[in-house]
């Protein structure tokens, strides 16, 4: 028997069935189409970031990485509660101009921009986090032969990391942004040149749990700032401070704790120094937003023994769900959290595989899980997909397309 | 410095540059629109299937497995050199049906097949590897009520495995197919329903270069095939003896030794058992007939200094590449071969980091590679790219979309 993930709060039992949005699961799947689907509750996405705004400090902006769910319905409800949205390439700033997302909100990162990338998000009057000397160059290319003025941030590569993360973007050798000790030079070229000088984007890390690694990294980050601004000689009008904050998915996990992350921050805010007093301030979150309001619904298609173990074979599977199959950026294959969504509120009563309709061994989404008894047409909930789910997988791999969406 | 995969036999230079079916990477990009791109290669692909139907006993039917690569023209030209084709979803099937391919030359293997699949499949003539008790009570009576006779085969899940693939499909508990000890049975009740009988699927593992082990395990399944023709009472009409075939991806890695895994089939052939004498046999490959026919070429476009490293950073990625960035089933990261197209010919001089354009720390395609020098412009091409490369990556991730694909 293996662990489950914990179940994200705020999920209960309607007439014995995982209710979502106040709605059934069976409900749900008959209103989106055949399954498998991911729905994304309103409701929880709205309740997140209440929670996180109580929590942190007013002073402080709150910036949507798209790149967790570009799901157009979420983009459009995400409008309304936060303060800005980052992008990772023109294809993500496109998805945001469908939805009527004023580009001026947008900033955009990647170490990989292309031309024609720089170009579209220049013209809209997106802010470009710059990655590199190069890039900086290029951006003054463009912007100059387009005749405007380009709104330009540099993206650091900090010397120090953010412990505990899922992923490390600093500490060391990195193809994120510039190295330190060559940001001031290059901020003084690109205001020389007649930018409009947009600051700063220190990005550390993502997926940590624990709230001391993230009360420390904030402390690095705001120490830093002010250290390039002196440099630099200038006021910073903006520093992003980054993300970093995760969600539990595993036996063990527990959740962040955001009012100790606030308090400190608060702390901070009271004490700024002199260059960082009229700084606009923000994060920026991804995972942390959308991950926990998002459930992956599939239907069992067949329950098979094989030398004594059950499975119970989906229609769904790592083309939708890579992450919870274990196979993305994974060392150690754990369970996430996972129900029978048609037994919500059912004792389990016995050891099964749940795994996905693809024909490879890597389609796991649970292994020797405890759960209630599940027949052909029940469904599956995987927990904590509503980030880095749809889009984060190979939904083309062996032809059975992508999964239905909705946000409820 | 770590070392890449070897490059497959067969690439040249011309004019200093990687040539693909006589034709020059900067060509081939000029031709195909902007990179990335997937470049495969029809020669490469004509060689292949020939020096295999050469090495192998000419009874042996060769089948692809179009998981690896279901790109239309590759689906459309190897139609004229193998004799039948294996798809693992209804979506698959559709594919081989919009190039003109017969559904008779057809088998479907899944462990998760829906009642929708089941019944195109079986109207379309194709036949069904049956994977469980269930799906086989669906099948017959989807046939049924369609009112045609529907091909049915067993999917057996053999009690040994494949020794040393890289994934195993056989031995011990597994979502693949029906344990041996209840394939008789099985087989007498589709047969007494009135199905057409097509034998047996045993698939035992895929990935493997040990040429001792997939002989080994050929003799297992042939045996295998012998008990169980016995057991079931009847001729067995067709006997799908799996793949396994693998292709060099790292360093040290040798290629499967296909002369002897071609010379100890024939022995077998020669002295098959009395049950087996009619029976219609074939293998089928996937990443073996594919894999080393591909090439991914992409653009350097920016190149920086980090910490004293140097990184290429490509416009190419894991969403096109999943595999190569050491992110799909893989344990220890390690490099695929790969070159610098555009200097193919040129000695090595540095050592490089080459990553994607995603904006995360997992899109690597190279880590401390010894390369000839290259810039912004130059081409980097990732071989072994022919098989689970455009199809089994997430190409919506981050918004950059698709890589683009030809025959060449």
């Amino acid at each position: 028997m293996k662990p489950l993930g914990p179940i994200p709060a705020g999920f209960t039992a309607l007439d014995g069935e995982l209710a979502i949005g106040g709605r059934k699961a069976t409900d749900l799947a008959v209103e989106a189409g055949p399954t498998p689907l991911f729905v994304y509750s309103r409701a929880m996405l709205r309740s997140r970031v209440a929670a996180l705004r109580a929590a942190m400090p007013a002073r402080l902006g709150i910036n949507y990485a798209i790149k967790a769910n570009p799901y157009a319905p979420v983009l459009e409800f995400m409008a309304g509660l936060v303060d800005g949205f980052d992008v990772a390439s023109a294809g993500e700033l496109a998805k945001l101009g469908e939805v009527g997302i004023d580009p001026a909100r947008v900033s955009f990162a990647g170490p990989g921009k292309r031309d024609e990338e720089l170009e579209s998000a220049i013209s809209a009057g997106c802010t470009i986090n710059l990655e590199s000397e190069g890039e900086a160059r290029r951006a003054l290319a463009i912007a100059e032969r387009l005749g405007v003025q380009p709104r330009l941030a540099i993206r650091v590569n900090p010397s120090f990391e953010l412990r505990g993360s899922g992923m490390k973007m600093g500490g060391g050798a990195k193809q994120f942004g510039i190295d330190e000790e060559r940001v001031p030079a290059l901020a003084r070229e690109i205001i020389a040149a007649g930018a409009e000088w947009r600051g700063l984007h220190i990005f550390t890390g993502s997926q940590a749990l624990d709230a001391e690694a993230i009360i420390e990294t904030q402390a690095n980050v705001l120490a830093l700032a002010d250290r390039l601004a002196g440099e630099i000689g200038t006021i910073l009008p903006k520093l992003n401070m980054g993300g970093g904050f995760g969600i539990p998915y595993f036996n063990g996990d527990t959740p962040l704790d955001i009012g100790a992350v606030g308090a400190a921050l608060a702390e901070r805010f009271a004490g700024l120094p002199e260059r960082l007093s009229a700084t606009e301030l923000c994060i920026e979150l991804g995972r942390y937003l959308v991950g926990e309001a998002g459930v992956y619904l599939t239907r069992v298609i067949d329950r098979k023994v094989s030398h004594g173990q059950t499975f119970l074979i989906t229609d769904g599977g790592l083309h939708h769900q890579l992450a919870a199959s274990g196979n993305f950026g994974t060392v150690v294959r754990r369970n996430y959290p996972l129900a029978i969504a048609t037994r919500f509120d059912a004792a389990p009563e016995e050891e099964v595989n749940v795994v996905g309709c693809l024909c490879t061994p890597l389609d796991r989404l649970a292994d020797q899980a405890y759960l209630p008894h599940a027949d052909v047409g029940d469904l599956v909930a995987v927990f904590c997909a509503g980030a880095y789910g749809a889009t984060a997988s190979p939904a083309e791999f062996l032809g059975h397309g992508p999964a239905r969406q909705i946000l409820a």
